[in-house]
């Protein structure tokens, strides 16, 4: 009995420290102060990851404190792999399913899980496989999604990503004319450019690349018709570009409208009499 | 009778044949598996003929694959002629008219049928005169807007055009005064800076020029003010720039929340007596 | 008696010819066909007037075309001149007032007529005064208002100038904020680029043109920061120029959709029951 | 009991003294109207600044009137030090306290008294720590913001922050995407494009700048790709920006209209028992 209570007291004990864990390593389950400074501790190291990652490409920086970006490396790597460890561990209760094995390969194969390995394998391939992979280190900014997904900024973001989705069929159909139109004015370009300054407009790819300049009202100046016809082609252009923007702002506007119209028609019942109100 | 059972029969299968015919060319119409491998196989055909085209215009590779382009270029032609021809053959179902060879004339001189001759003429034309008309062959993309059109993005289509149209007389009148301010810009422009810099400025065409990729925010460096009265009028016409976007978006944006709550107003009832209101 | 209606009847065929001539100068007064003939003959001339200015200042046609291109300007000064003769004759009936004389000077100090005499005037001035106005020649163009004014345009050209005039106070305060945003920049801009590159900030004038070319999103590129701060600033600008942009269309938006829903408003009435709806 | 009245008298006559003063140095307070004058004159002082800081920055011009500009700078000092005492003399009915110096402590570190503060201390600084602290001196402008504060532009500039204030959540949102889009892209750019420009992209900073350049469509054309994968994320990066903008728009202006929406049914009753509904 004695031994049986010790177990389950044992068992229990473990039952809370997963659940402390799950806690702590799962942000945005509002707990103890321990959870916040976690979580802040977390954000600081991811940018200083990215902040370092941009040092170490310049290289007088990168010559001085070799070192120190060496071992910061390290330690970053070392406290991603215990965080990815105990998310395995606790994968059972974010990932339930029928044996603790499909828990953690159903952790390790879904978006977040292959976030945090990206976020750490750089460093280790290397090792093994003698390839540079460091660039892929830039993944850990991706980690702050994690982040971004549970909190306050859940509304607005599933807000945003709700009138996208609804408004898809009429961005890609206007993506698809935009791609037309890139197509056909960038077809005309090089046929109309070609012999003028040839180059500037080599192939069609060349004119495709200024045409996207254009309609986008980038404009480097790399690259810019000089031909009469080219100048008249290139303000069409410009012009249908302004006119892209007002298409897709004025179908995302009315994508946020209609969506804020639809709330407040779900809950509108007169307060006095309790009869709804169309 | 047998032999007039044989000939309905017969005349049946035509029929039949017809209608697999219409269902195969015409895209959308919701049939067998072999439409859908049809369909896909038709736009995986386009594209590669825009790429080939494309391709085309870089020197190294047109020279390594001229033959592989020019066979990949007949058999293309080939199957648009046979798909040309049977659309030709099913044009009694697709427009209807008093006679079969009305029927044919009739999808001929229809946009999409006028599209469709487009994409293969021209290469039956160098061979008979002679004349170099390869580049029409980018219409081939057009035939994209036979499939945009039968199938799922239809309604939001309709819906933005349905939109523009609605706000043409707004629109019209602001590219009008748009047209106006780009003309007076660059007259202005012209008489300021063509003391300064006469070869940037040589004619007024140059000062529009200039409007256009200033109005439009495009900027593209190659033509810029440098005394300082230009520069004051640079800087008007590109926040007027920013004042048109905005104008033509705040148009469309309205108009396409104006649509959305027409389309809610169709299901509108009356509270007092309860009769719906168109 | 005789005389008498001789006299009312002279009298009458007066007042006839000038309700013509009202008809014939006035565009709009939807009246015989000679009227829609008149107003196109206007609007090509106003054209021809425009493209003839354009060509004057390319050196080769001018050369080539004086000869033409000055006789052509002279027939349309007399045009122009008779019609303005016409609207100051009909003046008692557009600009009603107590005095004949005094419709007349309020006909030649309304806008209209100042357009209309400005777009003769440069003829005649340097004639007496041997100076050169030529280059006003251009206001000829906002004879086009005219046209524009009274015509199937009007109603939306209302509907937009009362959306600009309604949002005026939002929209002037946002200007004001802009200009505020464009002197600090341009502030900071100029200590911290003047010693960089002296040539490009010489002063805060020209660091007042990189903010506006930058806030404005056009870039031409002939000055930009180099130092490590400015480009923070730039990158900042930058994007407040795009907030500025979502601003200014926010508050157009908002005008337009408000519009609408007052007009909706203003006649929502059930047409079964006759109530009105809320 | 004459004392008496002469001291209440006295008392009196300082009391309205203060309201005079108050009504004076606080714009707004609509009265007599010297008011105005006084107004009026404070606005010009401070636009006379502005212009008198910039013409310091020519240095033609500084040469040329450096007493000039010297002594204008002193009076103007001494104005708005007048001033600054005037109103910490009016604080006990501006910032009302237990005590006169607190009063006088809370208008003093108030954001108002802050910038009227800075906007002289440049002046005294110099003087007393031999530093230059000239350019704060632009600082002055901000004493615009106080006027702009109290008039009739308020109700704009409140609309205006509020929607921004409701919106906050969904800017915030768009913003660390967009920054995350960024990042994410001077990456990869740095990457693709270091081998062929080590000029152009010496480590992601530099490709930062790009980035922001690029995605705000300003396109200096000081740093471009011309590799084609960096053509190719330029191009992204470019259409991204104008979705941003798109987007951006869209949550305004839906926090325009939700807005105007909110203000409508303040005064909306129910149409079932005819009590108001909030």
């Amino acid at each position: 009995m004695f031994v049986g209570g010790d177990f389950r007291n044992a068992n229990y004990k473990i039952i809370m420290l997963k659940n402390k864990t799950l806690k702590l390593v799962e942000k945005g389950s509002h707990g103890s102060k321990i959870n916040s400074v976690y979580d802040i501790f977390i954000m600081v190291l991811i940018l200083l990851n990215i902040v370092a990652i941009i040092l170490e490409t310049i290289p007088e920086i990168y010559d001085s404190y070799k070192n120190t970006l060496h071992i910061f490396e390290i330690v970053s790597v070392i406290i991603f792999s215990i965080e990815y460890l105990l998310r395995i561990y606790v994968s059972d209760i974010t990932h339930p399913s029928s044996s603790r094995f499909k828990s953690a390969l159903k952790f390790i194969f879904s978006i977040y899980g292959i976030i945090d390995l990206l976020a750490i394998l750089p460093f280790y391939l290397p090792v093994v496989f003698k390839i540079d992979l460091r660039f892929i280190r830039i993944l850990r900014f991706a980690r702050f999604i994690r982040i971004l997904k549970i909190n306050r900024y859940n509304k607005s973001l599933s807000l945003i990503c709700t009138v996208i989705k609804e408004k898809k069929s009429e961005l890609t159909i206007t993506g698809f004319v935009t791609f037309l139109i890139l197509l056909i004015a960038s077809f005309i370009m090089y046929f109309v450019e070609k012999d003028a300054q040839p180059d500037a407009f080599p192939n069609i790819l060349a004119a495709f690349w200024w045409a996207v300049a254009t309609l986008t009202t980038v404009g480097y100046g790399d690259i810019y018709p000089i031909t009469g016809i080219g100048k008249v082609i290139s303000g069409i252009i410009a012009i249908l570009g302004i006119g892209l923007v007002a298409l897709h702002t004025g179908i995302v506007s009315a994508g946020f409208i209609e969506k804020i119209g639809k709330d407040k028609k779900e809950k509108k019942t007169c307060p006095h009499c309790g009869e709804e109100i169309d």
